[in-house]
């Protein structure tokens, strides 16, 4: 009973914290302790129950979904939830994730609220032997969905077409959704490093920034890849190349016990020897499970220690504006002497 | 210049409130007030000055798109407000937006703090003619999607199947992608108001209920059909048509001026006279826009009068456990006479 499990150790956090019960009221976190899936719940955990609050759109869904007690509210639900609230005096809330107006409609019940911060986050990094297959399945038909988007790449598409391709395959191969908007940027547009991608078209010389990442049976996966229209010039391979090496240099790095921060580091230092430590205007990763950004974050400043079973992404990047950019992630699984690299798609340079 | 008509509609706002400034934290309003459309982003508005708070990934993104002065932060966008803050006294915050965590950080700045609740998102509610223009487009595309996708259907393809072909459709004629996670419910599954699309083969007998929706250049729009497989029992068809008699009772009952409830009202009316008042487990629709959830919504009581320029869906549906669902939605323009209807797709059950 997996759900079992999270919830004594939810029931562990809050104990330390001297919490009597608990309001999840973000859907991942609901997800991961009850097993419900729809778009509107909260959940409530003390030490001797646990209680889902949906609306009547999902009556039948939670009834077959929840590992929980199902309360259907007709009003907002923290309402619902507020009314239950009268027998505990010390409850936890989630500070990061409740919006203000939620938290004062929450606060009418007059116990002492205790902000959980990331506490949810963190019980949910290290991934179970289950989780760890999910994200595996999930990364692999991300590949599979890469390489045969790729059978269908012609010059002249736009960069929404080859998005368009991209997530058709994974939906075709199974996948709920893509994780995020798939990113295709071509050109100078490689650049920035979050495009959306347009109507321009992918023809010409120039770099190809594929970002893509898949939902599959909940759980997400993420990979960057490089291609490149025409002849290489001289200046892209220098910037891939770095960018390369830093990826490596990364997933070298990344061991249980070692810090976030030094696998990023270890990124870093690379592209500022090869002149490129400005253009790396971003972290070098970060988990992934239920959400596409989970906890741990990989950059400069974050000092958690690795853990054998968590999934995380390693993708330095360079950005040189009106030139073009370079990113290469891969999903790893860290373990006791290393890591696993999941992502099984080649990081070469395809050149089209 | 839009963007200067809608800070002078904020800044109008404000000075009811009694607000020297407003920080914007929700990611659609900040795309409303200056264009910028990255993924992190605050917006800092004051009676002289627009100003765009964003981190290092977006800085030559928010140079191209911002109406506004744009300060690229480091560290949490919070922080980099709470700084800008102390030369004003009243400030107002969207509260209904913010978390509690992000909230407790700007509250270092010494104001005094105003909520907004939904000032924003009623000032997004009438729309402009060029968002008119683009939630049409959205519309057409979507219904264009729905056609072409149609086509492409086979007995025996999976609701997955189905709705990576729907989802494929809106992506080629140019959508960034779908305003949701596209519905495909197959038979007993279609009672279930918000299903996700799964491994299950659509063959045999029952009814398909497919909900879709699109964005085109930011605007959302949103179509729910039915279809259905193999011959078509009494049953459904009183039920099809009851809910087709609400959907058109309620577009019937649109035109500036009226309430919001009592559009909701003319379909309960009829369901309930058909004696399916309490498989209605939904309201009957609300405004999309830059989200495909806006004010006003439409329901039971909501008092919101209807405006000339505002957009709505109209989506009655009755579920029935155990045996399957009807919805039936349309994207529609409010006018100061009735209102036109956008979607240009049948309504009738389509018999596959």
């Amino acid at each position: 009973m997996p759900f079992n499990e999270r919830i004594e150790g939810l029931r562990a956090a809050l104990a330390k914290l001297g919490a009597e019960a608990a309001v999840i009221t973000s859907l991942p976190n609901v997800r991961y302790f009850c097993g419900f899936t729809g778009s509107n719940g909260a959940l409530l955990v003390s030490g001797q129950s646990v209680t889902l609050f949906t609306d009547p759109r999902y009556t039948i869904q939670a009834g077959l979904e929840a590992a929980a007690q199902v309360v259907v509210a007709k009003g907002p639900l923290e309402t619902a939830v507020e009314k239950k609230l009268g027998v505990y005096r010390r409850i936890a809330f989630e500070n990061g994730r409740i919006s203000f107006r939620s938290m004062v409609a929450l606060q009418k019940a007059k116990g002492e609220w205790l902000a959980l911060d990331d506490t949810c986050e963190k019980l949910r990094m290290v991934k179970s032997g289950a989780e760890q297959a999910a994200i595996r399945a999930s990364v692999e038909l991300n590949s599979a969905a890469l390489e045969e988007a790729m059978r269908q790449f012609q010059v002249g598409m736009t960069e929404t077409d080859l998005a368009a391709e991209i997530e058709y395959r994974m939906r075709r191969a199974g996948a709920e959704k893509a994780a995020f908007a798939t990113i295709v940027a071509f050109g100078k547009r490689s650049a920035l490093p979050h495009a959306h991608p347009g109507a321009a078209k992918i023809s010409g010389r120039g770099l190809l920034l594929i970002d893509m990442g898949a939902f599959l049976n909940g759980y997400a996966s993420d990979m960057t890849r490089m291609a490149h229209l025409g002849t290489v010039p001289a200046q892209t391979r220098k910037l891939f190349k770095a960018v390369h090496e830093a990826q490596l240099a990364a997933i070298d790095r990344v061991r249980a016990g070692v810090t976030t921060a030094s696998v990023d580091a270890a990124a870093r230092k690379v592209l500022e020897a090869h002149g490129y430590g400005k253009a790396f205007v971003h972290s070098t990763g970060h988990g992934l499970g239920l959400e596409i950004h989970e906890l741990p974050r990989i950059g400069k400043k974050d000092k958690t220690r690795l853990e054998a079973g968590m999934a995380i992404t390693i993708e330095p990047g360079a950005y040189l504006e009106g030139f073009g950019g370079v990113r290469i992630e891969d999903t790893v699984l860290v373990t006791t002497t290393g890591c696993e690299i999941l992502t099984p798609t080649s990081k070469s340079l395809m050149v089209l």
